[in-house]
């Protein structure tokens, strides 16, 4: 943008995004409009080809790394969707995040995404958060279930449903740049929310709003609850295997 | 989704969202992944021609329809950006949003599109809102500036910056859908938002953030306010030519 943001800038931080089909778009696409206005972001969007990867909002868009090429990354994060429950048995994507989780400064997700973080181990006896209607089944695969919009134990941190990427977002900021920069963002992106409606949590919500809401993602969190129970039966298994 | 969704199901409805080089991403995909989720929504992503658009934060998106394929939408949305400049007297983009806007039910914008719509003669005589650094320059271009992290005058719904869209995108769901299909959204998106800091908002931050921020994108309003003096010249000389 301009000098200003050239002034505050730190060394290079890469910060990479799991692109993959049907993706919720605002989980991932949120923070990183946030992160990539941190001084030094290199933004990565990582699938495992190039091609264009559907969205679940009607769009494609256009991985600038495959797992081939994306180099170790500083910040690594995970966010959901109802086409995560595909990809949480797929060998190749799992290794990926075990490889990038090794190394990374940060292992994060927003949404269902910190369950893709469980299935590749990568939360086994971490405390993490996850979107309300899925927030239960982080227990599924070894992780200890917070409730938080931001929860962070250690170098994890994770986010509640899709809009809790913004929160997230920026208190990532805060840690990779400072808390002046992190309030600098916040106020360019003037986020001084007003949600139209109360709500926007279980805890806020009507009954009849909630069980109109638990409907409509019902067979996405039972199809995800089979697949968790199928990665953790896998990494059991592979953990036998190596004793 | 699931059933539930489509038991909801009114008739379909074509929503639209100009996409542009460096638009902001978070503008224009905020409110869209709120409203592809209305039953019935029908998602366009417009541009001059298919080929990847580089959005601000370090990824292309790929749109939907150009100028030529496009339909006359029920909701055209016009996304803020500092690539927003390049385009504020481009009559082939002022001309499609002009044609959009004589029959779309709603002309609406998010952070410094409302500019947009202003240069096009769309808010000639209406309220408006944009984001705070901007927002006085909504005068310069026929409209009148409205406080407002969303406002609405008869078909125009405009949003503040950035992260305003969201709650723009719920507002217009509520219209488009009825309340209890927006609270729904606002819940399953886990909208209920807890911004790390205080001062998302001029009228909140400390003085030094505030200086901060300005002298992030001092260039941007410098060069968006002479792009606006231009279109609004131009608005008056064709306006002059049909008398």
């Amino acid at each position: 943008m301009s000098d200003a943001a050239t002034d505050l800038a730190p060394a290079p931080v890469k910060i990479g995004f799991l692109i993959y089909p049907m993706v919720t778009a605002l989980d991932a696409l949120g923070p990183a409009q946030i992160l990539s206005a941190v001084p030094g972001a290199q933004m990565h969007y990582i699938w495992k080809e190039k091609a264009p990867v559907a969205s679940d909002s009607g769009y494609t868009i256009n991985p600038t790394h495959d797992f081939d090429d994306c180099p170790q990354l500083d910040v690594i994060c995970v966010p959901g969707g109802f086409g995560q429950v595909d990809i949480m048995n797929d060998e190749a994507v799992l290794g990926f995040l075990r490889t990038q989780g090794q190394d990374a400064k940060y292992v994060t997700a927003v949404c269902t995404g910190s369950l893709l973080l469980g299935a590749a181990g990568l939360l086994d006896g971490y405390e993490a958060s996850c979107h309300w209607a899925w927030h239960e089944q982080l227990a599924l695969v070894g992780a200890t279930p917070k409730q938080g919009r931001v929860v962070r134990d250690r170098n994890r941190m994770t986010g509640g449903g899709v809009t809790a990427g913004i929160d997230f977002g920026l208190t990532l900021a805060a840690e990779l740049a400072g808390e002046d920069v992190a309030k600098l963002l916040q106020l360019s992106f003037e986020y001084d929310p007003q949600p139209p409606f109360v709500g926007g949590h279980p805890t806020k919500a009507d009954p009849a709003t909630l069980e109109l809401s638990r409907a409509f993602m019902a067979d996405g969190v039972a199809s995800m609850a089979e697949a968790a129970k199928q990665a953790q039966a896998n990494k059991d298994k592979a953990r036998a295997a190596a004793e």
